[in-house]
């Protein structure tokens, strides 16, 4: 892939782009609240350009996504893509694998809430969504 | 307060209006997530008229607020009143004395994240903000 600077989307202001190890295409992400004992909670701001997903991974401790801006993907193992909107958001159970992302026309950000921090182990990351699987949207 | 249909603003979608006893003017919270043992966090969406307020409170677990629309206040007890803009999260320890709204002239919508909600209690509600603190801030 092409990430010339010339190339690439600005980045949101503050934040950095995710690691290509884990995420298919361009993705942005931006600490908004960090670790902490006051509420245990990390919350970030993740921003995929168009096309852009993660792998397919779990949360040991869950994690809650609340979509601020676009329209996005969102898929657990063996079920089929549901699409996110404005408003929603998705309450992701502890182990659950599954993958998020924009959808292939769209800039998509979401909120990612990851609960009782302390406890460690945010993210096993999986492997990666295939174009097949990414494209599999039924709508 | 006059709140007949004719002068009252129109609720976000699926919004229900937030107490008056805790609140001054017109607030609306839509639950995003409700109480679950998958993150035992429950999140709202709530959007304040312009000049409006919850009371002063506290959260025994905690709080997140992250901000999606408009331009707010936040303040704790014994400190200035600060602005919160859209992206800006605020991290509530457990116990602090707080209240949030709107600014005089724009709505405010912020998400708002309850974390270790099976322990319970999750606001103690005190005394209005009145409208000389809620008028007392220095830009």
């Amino acid at each position: 892939m092409d990430q010339s600077k010339e190339n690439q989307p600005a980045a949101p202001e503050g934040a950095t782009q995710a690691p290509s190890d884990y995420f298919t295409g361009i993705t942005w992400v931006k600490t908004l609240v960090p670790a902490n004992d006051q509420t245990d909670c990390v919350v970030s701001d993740v921003t995929f350009e168009a096309g852009a997903r993660n792998n397919w991974h779990t949360h040991p401790n869950g994690q809650i996504l609340v979509v601020t801006a676009g329209t996005g993907y969102y898929q657990e193992q063996g079920r089929p893509i549901q699409l996110l909107r404005v408003g929603e958001a998705v309450n992701i159970a502890p182990g659950l694998v599954h993958w998020h992302g924009a959808t292939p026309d769209s800039r998509f950000t979401h909120i990612a809430i990851n609960p009782n921090a302390s406890k460690g182990g945010a993210v096993n990351w999986l492997q990666a969504v295939t174009d097949e699987e990414y494209h599999s949207y039924q709508g």
